[in-house]
């Protein structure tokens, strides 16, 4: 007995049918004595049909009106699943984000959870009911709706778990845990049975897609046990925890990518080269998240900084530096589209000086260019051509013997 | 200049096109100078839509997490609106209810408004934005989302339009006025240029589905000029004010009519007649709502009492009254279905005592059985087979001469 988070994912609750299995293994928990909080996304496509709805009667859609829009898709499961519960006579109640006492920051469309004032749902747990709670939305301190941007969902359940001082908090989805890669794209990936919230963090961070970084860093924070499961099948997931049982030499843990990457290059002239670190200021403070910088300023030439961002950004990215042209003190930019990212993550790589080297290789060895690179204590990070992404991954996994890896569960 | 509270229903916003529309009607009260309060309904059919899902989950939903799950329809609306009326360069800002101060007691799917704190909306019109409020909902003193019940946005209206003291509550809606029949099935039916209160509320009671009856109660208390108007055409509409510039022998002003009607009979025996009244008391208890009631107590026979109800709460009555059987100490029930409800109203109709024989004669004429009959001071109703129901509309709609009063519009 104790008291658990459990976060179903959109496809988990994409229909009615859905929801009511989503009820029964909600009841399972139940059953077994357990007080339960459950956190739940929109169901399925909802979120896609109001953003449509939105783009049809706006060009630029106000924030602060699309988190009102987009907060009722939660707000839908949440109804639905509570009376799914009630239909099998589990007592439950609903919580939108401002009802749970989710007070964020004012940032709309990219909240952050600043305090949960989770005395309603204590109460609603101590009255022996199930909470289900809205996940990606909260209200700031005027009372407005916020979201708390794409995976939202993953990080509300994480911030209730250590608010309540939860045992654990799973989150179930439409994969049955962490793989070393993609197993859509890499077909020798296989299953971890437990990973650091750091490698996790870079795993995510790096476009491994399961889970949202911001809730893994939250999980972190609170040393809160994590765990990545099966909405649809009863096998065990994999388990994010501080310290993991390392095997020996296994220094790689997972291969991750993700495409649609752009890589800009803004050009100075000698004279300005002392602002180069206001680029950075001023694209973050328009929300813009810049991924790998490479800085180059060789004697008698001009210096250059070079960057990458997501696609979906460079529209807004080429704007900003071409509204504050003046201020950067910039000559021109140029960019390339079609790239991708193919990082290599582990935590034994800080002691293995090699493993950077052994990547480069292997990528010369099958003629793919590397664009850009970026390493970290626990990860090494190239751009490559976006055609030659799932072979760089693929060729990865072969090279550090993923597929082999003693702690890797069967499938 | 002055302050207008203008409502647009489910149809007049059903689809994104609509929204824009009703976004280009709102301007053209901007431009004047005008502050304004929008209430809006949900989409066309997404109410529909959201109690389909519900019966998917459960075959009895619970009331507070219906409200819950169809609150979300009135918040879609609130931000396409805003995002609508953004892109036209109108300042705006979305409220639900809760964000509106729409305080209300506990009833859940059928609460009562108890107070308004329109600070906030105040505030925003006073910025010279126009203020859009989610109609139909509130939150009780607990904090849980409620809904108003049927109508429920006209509600909403009347309710902010006497708080914030607007000087005119317009009702938008896909009819352009109140018309002395139902123009679909009353083919002489005529536009009323303007009605009392109290007729307007017999006829919203009566079936006449243009507004909801409570708006209008409402409306009469604070004495809010209310309007019902076309939200696609710019043509005048229909006025409701106290006092109506009456017509000389103009005793009836409308034929209102209702299908899907039930008659229940409840038989005593002579034993227990002191506890007729409980059975009102009861069926109010459980939120059921009785129209027509017709005692019978006749020398040494047994008495009983026959009341109408929606055909939709058939059920529930038959239940409540099974339930309390033994505390009621009635013999037995019948009922008989596929009956109407068809009445004439008019202000005029105190003082002239031959309108409601007039009315038996011409259905008499006509070979309609009238199987139970209602008066008030402004109002004939009799209960007829329900096909019946055009044929006697239109006949008493001739026989007053409706179509040719004096203060009707010419459409």
């Amino acid at each position: 007995m104790g008291t658990y988070v459990m976060k179903f994912g959109g496809t988990s609750v994409a229909t009615p049918e859905r929801i009511q299995n989503v009820a029964k293994r909600v009841l399972q928990e139940v059953e077994v004595g357990n007080k339960v909080v459950v956190v739940v996304s929109a169901m399925g496509k909802t979120t896609d049909h109001l953003v449509e709805m939105a783009n049809h009667v706006s060009t630029h859609p106000s924030k602060r009106e699309m988190d009102v829009l987009l907060s009722t898709g939660e707000q839908v499961t949440t109804a639905l699943l509570t009376m799914a519960l009630h239909q099998l006579d589990v007592p439950a109640q609903s919580f939108t984000g401002w009802q749970a006492g989710m007070m964020t920051d004012d940032v709309a469309s990219n909240a952050r959870i600043e305090q949960i004032d989770c005395e309603k749902i204590t109460t609603c747990l101590n009255e022996g009911k199930v909470a289900v709670v809205a996940g990606f939305q909260g209200i700031d301190h005027e009372g407005n709706i916020t979201t708390l941007g794409r995976g939202g969902s993953d990080t509300t359940a994480v911030a209730i778990a250590a608010a309540i001082q939860a045992e654990r908090c799973d989150i179930y989805t439409d994969v049955d845990g962490v793989y070393t890669s993609d197993p859509r794209f890499v077909p020798n990936a296989r299953k971890l049975a437990e990973l650091s919230y750091d490698e996790m963090l870079e795993l995510a961070h790096l476009g491994a897609g399961v889970l949202h970084p911001r809730s893994v860093e939250l999980a972190k924070n609170y040393q809160m046990p994590m765990s990545v499961r099966s909405s649809y099948e009863q096998v065990e997931g994999t388990v994010l925890k501080e310290e993991v049982q390392m095997e020996k030499d296994l220094v790689v843990r997972g291969v991750a990518f993700e495409g649609e990457i752009v890589r800009l290059t803004v050009y100075f002239s000698e004279a300005y080269m002392g602002s180069l670190a206001n680029i950075f200021t001023t694209l973050a403070k328009h929300h813009i998240n810049v991924d790998i910088i490479v800085q180059s300023i060789i004697p008698n030439a001009s210096p250059t900084v070079s960057f990458s961002v997501k696609k979906e950004q460079l529209e807004e990215t080429l704007n900003v530096l071409k509204e504050y042209k003046n201020t950067l003190g910039y000559d021109y930019i140029d960019h390339e589209l079609e790239l991708a990212k193919v990082s290599i993550v582990g935590s034994g790589m800080a002691s293995n000086p090699g493993v950077a080297a052994t990547m480069f290789d292997c990528l010369f060895r099958l003629g793919i260019p590397v664009k850009m690179v970026s390493t970290s204590e626990i990860k090494v990070s190239v751009v490559v051509p976006q055609e030659e992404m799932f072979k760089a991954a693929n060729a990865l996994h072969e090279q550090f013997e993923l597929s082999k890896a003693a702690v890797a569960i069967e499938n």
